[in-house]
């Protein structure tokens, strides 16, 4: 039997690991990095640091999975199902061949697997197609969404109220009914510009819980300018940049 | 200068406690440790079990606070606001007799800080308020929430789709529009009953994390009553319960 553990690394800061991940790190065997291209370097770094740090037993591996690139039609749900598929195909090769019966290996995933994370659900598929048999397992990590709110020292949710979280994508030109605070993950159009206006607060956060986090938070139609352009002389800078913020509506809504 | 740490330390499972958690716990000279009756007799015992195993230091010292009843009439917000209004002076008083100057303080909150919980914000509202200078810092901790999905072994969005996350009392009678997954807290009431013959799935755990653990998953309809007698059982046998859970809409919708 190969055993897979799916673990969650936290957003940014080697401190946000738990004790079951380290737990969990100690375990492995073989380590499945996915190398999704040069942007990302900084964060394949921090991810070898934190296999230094915590791991204490010698002798593991890594191996690096090549990850397809997505297409980019209008199509979004086309083209993430066909770019999983690609995935998957590439997963089940390594996993059968680079993983021996008995042995463990590991995916470790930023922030936490279960938040817009798609190792999950490709461990999920494979498993379900059965080619050989896994057992897999899941640690949760600290999300961006939680180190936001640590650094803003901020509660995520107003009194008894709910929090939408979603995407870049998703968030319309308004707050969704009936919610006052909204939390945008993967957003790559600055997607809150489309909101100025609605007197609403925002508390953004990029790279966060490393050395390189930035936060700002104000009211949105005052500092929607100052985000865009640290935005862009973050990222300009760095090579990428990963942002979350939260937008809240105001008190008497 | 006083300083004050609100310390996220996971839902249940003293190995969900985060290497920053363990460093703030050994930071702090008093724990402050609210007493919210007999039926959290176990979660006193799981937070003290947290502060034998990970504090390394000697010398720490803990002080309980007595925390007031919440009203229960019909206005919920008031009740809530009168509530905290009440615990507000009660910690006031606490921090300022029981914290010397220099002195680091601790709260330990199940879960994270910044999710269904007052401590924040009663702090928040202290130094606003500033009675006597001090300074806090936030540590994210695993909600519930991040171990029901790690448990259940199951992402919390569909690809690319929003997460609601709302309380018992704010659940309607369906998914609000646009949603496909809503996460559900705080819940003494089983709204999710509300919403059989909806053709939804529910992943439902209580005591997660702990060892009184208990999953169920499966469609609303078929399962809610098993849910019911599960929750029904395991209160009278405990005292207590806790429970989260995520509803999710069909895949078609």
């Amino acid at each position: 039997m190969r055993k897979v553990l799916i673990i969650g690394i936290g957003a940014g800061d080697p401190d946000y690991l738990t004790v079951q991940a380290i737990e969990a790190l100690n375990q492995a065997d073989v380590f499945f990095i996915p190398d999704k291209g040069a942007e990302k370097a900084a964060l394949r770094e921090l991810r070898e640091e934190i296999c230094a740090r915590f791991i204490r037993r010698p002798g593991y591996r890594f191996v690096s999975i090549e990850v397809p690139v997505r297409g980019k039609s209008d199509d979004y749900k086309a083209d993430v199902a066909a770019w999983h598929a690609a995935i998957e195909a590439r997963y089940t090769a390594l996993l059968e061949s680079e993983l021996a019966d008995g042995e463990t290996g590991a995916f470790l995933v930023w922030g936490d697997p279960a938040l817009y994370d798609s190792t999950l659900r490709i461990i999920q598929e494979i498993d379900a197609k059965a080619p050989f048999p896994f057992d897999y397992r899941v640690i949760p990590g600290i999300t961006s969404v939680q180190a936001l709110a640590a650094q803003h020292r901020i509660a995520l949710n107003r009194i008894g109220e709910p929090v939408h979280v979603t995407t870049g994508r998703k968030l319309g030109e308004a707050l969704p009914d009936g919610t006052d605070t909204v939390v945008v993950m993967l957003d790559g159009e600055q997607a809150f510009k489309r909101l100025v206006g609605r007197d609403l607060e925002i508390y953004w956060g990029a790279y966060l819980g490393t050395q390189e986090e930035i936060l700002v938070s104000g009211p949105l139609d005052d500092v929607a300018g100052e985000i865009d352009r640290l935005r862009r002389e973050a990222r300009d800078k760095n090579g990428w940049i990963m942002d979350t913020y939260l937008l809240r509506g105001p008190k008497t809504r």
